[in-house]
């Protein structure tokens, strides 16, 4: 790869080329700063496409359902991205969320790009990466962009700041795993989704749900629940029209500006961190330090105290470098 | 509060009072700079405690598992500390793992002291305040110091970098949910338990984690598979045994200094990072920068060259207050 591709990248990206869309995709996946200075040079057209973040834990239907927000939105004439992160893809190398969502229709619509991403469990790895390749699609003209991610841990807060509404998936009758996230991931759902409702214990969960919305915070919005059988696109439109609200909501409201405001903000923050982080942990490896950390290992240093060293040697690193 | 209260804290915690070390705990547990100067004006205490993380997925007798550890410590004269990480009680308010460990034992024990920590989800959270929290229980003189946390997502992976020996728990039956995590999982443990071996399936689950430990990379320390029933303490005798010759491993390789050198490495680097992003954070909600997120939000700038201001500015600010 010569110096020079990424810039020819960013012009056949902005011809319209799909492939470019890829390469680009992955050299931000990769971490590649010359990804990131494309993402940058093409922001300016970003601004366009509505993100929603679907999440819920593993089991729950959230490819099928995926599969049938897809479908709906291009009947309704509007192209579609899919981001589907997958913390485990990097570890297993078995099949990832975007093969499923696949595999369950032949895409061969040019209206549509499904893309899985990896995470590999570096903090803030999700956003970042994410953050820039939602940019990426926006900027490319993609109408909707649907951010699919499994509820466990961390990942599925983080989409909420990603996403402009964010929707989560839970299915009848998983008892306690869910009860162990419930509570927070509650506060970043927009629309709440009962996929599989026609299992035993639909009702409950219904129920169940609209009982912990009571129970919480009151909100100028109120989160629908919306009771799905995705894998027959049975309500999948009735779910679209929930999403289509909150949306509105969104807007009418001024809600969104805010929303925005604060994922810019956000945003911007973990770029930073993430810049000074990488010169941390290169003057961290420093072998001109040795002697400090052999100091630490022997208890004559405490780690506050070479923390502070390291951070003022990044410090003055990055003024350097910069 | 006094300005000089956490120096006599130091002194009291020195004295043995366990009042203070609660004291420095919250300290440290609500992020205060006042409990981590004390834990690096302690650091130099430490080094003596033996540190055993514990993990696994919800309902899997990690609370059950830890108390028959603490017995079984007890039993041989080590005085003991519990660390429960609760990712969940910070949102729900509910029982903490720390309350069930104590509900299903009485403890008046004085060589047992427990400990429940919320991690609020912040990044790398986890990692710093129960690391400053085990600085703080190995000064104090506890031979043993037990962490436990629950396996969902990033934290699990955090307590490998946190303890000496890692301790995996599974039980029989709980399928694809562990499939999901326990590729990345299996890399951090050092012994792995199957718990609730009563129940079936017991056997298929210690053959496949047999047969995942063979396809993994080779190491030269095997993780053994040890079969509890931790609610009867039916084989945790024989658990500790292995965990005793995990330390012993640690120890005869040159393994455990390894480790130990990464661990104060990448504790250094968090703390370090923990410094400036609380900088970065100054600066990007600072007033002065709206003009510039303005022209974010109206795409005339984009987050990379936002992030480098903030990042350059940051640099600047930590000089000036250094």
């Amino acid at each position: 790869m010569t110096a020079t591709a990424p810039r020819d990248l960013v012009e056949r990206f902005r011809a319209g080329d799909r492939a470019a869309l890829a390469r680009l995709i992955s050299f931000v996946e990769n971490g590649k700063a010359a990804g990131m200075r494309a993402m940058g040079d093409l922001y300016g057209s970003t601004g366009t496409a509505y993100v929603v973040g679907i999440t819920g834990p593993p089991g729950a239907g959230k490819s099928t359902l995926t599969n049938a927000l897809i479908r709906g939105y291009r009947a309704r004439g509007q192209t579609v991205a899919v981001v589907a992160v997958d913390p485990s893809s990097a570890l297993t190398g078995g099949a990832t969320l975007g093969d499923r969502i696949r595999m369950l229709d032949n895409f061969d619509d040019p209206g549509v790009y499904i893309r899985s991403m990896a995470t590999r469990g570096e903090m803030g790895g999700l956003s970042i990466g994410v953050g820039a390749v939602v940019h990426l699609l926006d900027a490319y003209g993609f109408d909707m962009i649907l951010i699919e991610t499994v509820g466990v841990g961390q990942d599925e807060v983080d989409v909420g700041e990603l996403a402009d509404t964010t929707l989560l998936i839970q299915v009848p009758g998983t008892g306690d795993s869910i009860q162990a996230i419930k509570a927070g991931v509650l506060e970043i759902a927009d629309v709440l989704v009962v996929n599989k409702a026609d299992l035993p214990g639909a009702n409950d969960m219904v129920r169940d749900l609209r009982m912990m919305l009571r129970l919480s915070e009151s909100r100028p919005w109120t989160p629908p629940i919306v009771e799905t059988v995705a894998s027959e696109h049975r309500n999948t439109d009735a779910l679209i029209d929930k999403l289509d609200q909150h949306r509105q909501f969104l807007e009418d409201s001024g809600e969104g500006r805010i929303r925005r405001a604060r994922r810019d903000r956000r945003e911007v923050v973990r770029l930073a961190r993430r810049q000074l982080t990488r010169e941390i942990e290169a003057v961290a490896s420093d072998a001109g330090l040795d002697d400090l950390f052999t100091s630490l290992a022997n208890r004559d240093a405490d780690p506050i105290t070479v923390a502070s060293v390291v951070a003022r040697r990044t410090v003055d690193r990055f003024r350097q470098d910069g």
